[in-house]
């Protein structure tokens, strides 16, 4: 695999960063995935727009024309990788830099670190024809879950649990309510209405959960961006979790409860495939 | 400056890590730091505890007995670096390792990464003297501040505005509570008690708080492990910080109020001059 690292196009495991990076000593960076179909890089200016924000937060100095060039580096690696075909992600994570270790922002000129790679990516389709199973777990994240950072350690420690648990997902449960989950938003169908979080603090403005709702206004499908607890989950019609790889997975298993019917509900179908109306016919219309 | 990874000493300019290391794209480690005065580490066994408790929290794979050996790593770098006099910082970093990036945990067998180095230490009298400027933000950080992680970036945000503000420190509040510092333990005086924050997922288990609770206690200096809010933060006798190299710093000033009299308050000093005799005597016993 070749991948980018700072400029320099090179084989993955001679990629390396300097053991001073922020990214690895605190990390001090932001992150963003591009799902990409055919070569093409989905729904690319809405992933632009949440990794400039990102990086406006955490006042990284990298040029939003810097963030756009990225696209070029992303076809450079598509073809490098043989992966002008099929499916797959476009990764890039950006960090504040290499400085000397101590808290505070390093002298203004300190060049952020820059990685970006593609993966190939087998769209699991048996999952989600029967639906998955999730496990919920305390949401102990921190207050700016709305910044795709690499702040991700409970992320991975409750996925872990999941993977462990034989689930897909785990579900996070912040005083009561359900907030999205360790790399999916999470969405939920009651008499017909579309529910989730609101955007906040709390969850990250998802692009796909942005793309599932306004195919649901599309469709007539009333939308509540409330807050629903975890007991409200259970008593759900359906249940799905949402992102730029897992699309819409129904969630048909929580904590070993049957969710709804126990089987993909109708109106996820219903998303679903006007998301992937979008996915095969978007992708191949942008670069 | 010769830094230690994976096992080899190297120049720090050289010391390299694999760009799909996870403690850089998912924050997915644990660090510690040791005191260093005249080539010994100070209480050498508490830091190495709290390392081994968070590497079990974390299931990194880190056996027990190379955490204590570490201390022979310390030993070469502060001798590789001409630190055996002096003050100074011995730094160790563990990851999880470089791998595929996805959130679950590796296969087992995957190597953790190892970092560590040494820093020379100035102790910063004058300050000490005449008190810092400490300035309060929000508490965002994740509900697992008694692991020491490399979550450290709201730390690193909350230090920022305290740099910019010409403050020495950010004291971070929590529903109205004062919990601690981006790295220092925070405690207060009045009426002649310590108070503190108690030990729980809320604040680091730090050993120095640890240290001057028992200093206190040899004095027959009252101590009281309750949360106590902000606004009795500023009806103090006496504020001050601590922490590895903050030993007792006092704050005299927080937001631009005045804390007491506004100058370092007696208990203050007795603590500090407690935790000096064991510094300056503990580090010259200990290896």
């Amino acid at each position: 695999m070749i991948v980018y690292v700072n400029g320099e196009f090179t084989k993955a495991e001679d990629a390396k960063i300097s053991v001073l990076d922020r990214g690895f000593v605190f990390g001090d960076g932001v992150y963003e995935v591009w799902r990409v179909v055919e070569g093409k890089l989905f729904e690319h200016a809405r992933h632009d727009r949440r990794l400039k924000r990102g990086l406006k937060t955490l006042e990284i100095a990298f040029a939003d024309k810097d963030v756009e060039a990225l696209a070029d580096v992303a076809q450079r690696l598509l073809k490098d990788n043989n992966m002008l075909s099929g499916e797959g992600t476009f990764y890039v994570e950006i960090t504040r830099g290499a400085a000397p270790r101590t808290h505070a922002y390093p002298p203004a000129g300190t060049k952020p670190t820059v990685l970006a790679m593609v993966s190939k990516f087998e769209v699991p389709h048996a999952v989600r024809e029967a639906g998955a199973k999730a496990i919920t777990d305390a949401d102990v994240r921190w207050l700016r879950c709305d910044v795709k950072t690499v702040q991700l350690l409970p992320n991975v420690m409750a996925k872990q649990k999941a993977a462990a648990a034989g689930a897909m997902e785990a579900i996070f449960i912040r005083d009561g309510i359900v907030t999205e989950g360790t790399h999916t938003s999470v969405l939920g169908v009651k008499n017909g209405t579309l529910l989730t979080h609101p955007l906040g603090p709390l969850i990250l403005p998802s692009v796909t959960r942005e793309l599932i709702l306004e195919v649901a206004r599309e469709l007539n499908v009333p939308v509540s961006e409330k807050p629903f607890t975890k007991d409200e989950m259970f008593a759900l019609d359906e249940l799905f979790v949402s992102g730029t790889t897992t699309d819409v997975t129904p969630i048909v298993d929580v904590d070993g409860r049957k969710i709804g019917s126990g089987r993909p509900g109708p109106v996820s179908k219903k998303l679903y495939a006007g998301l992937q109306a979008r996915l095969y016919k978007g992708a191949t219309q942008l670069s």
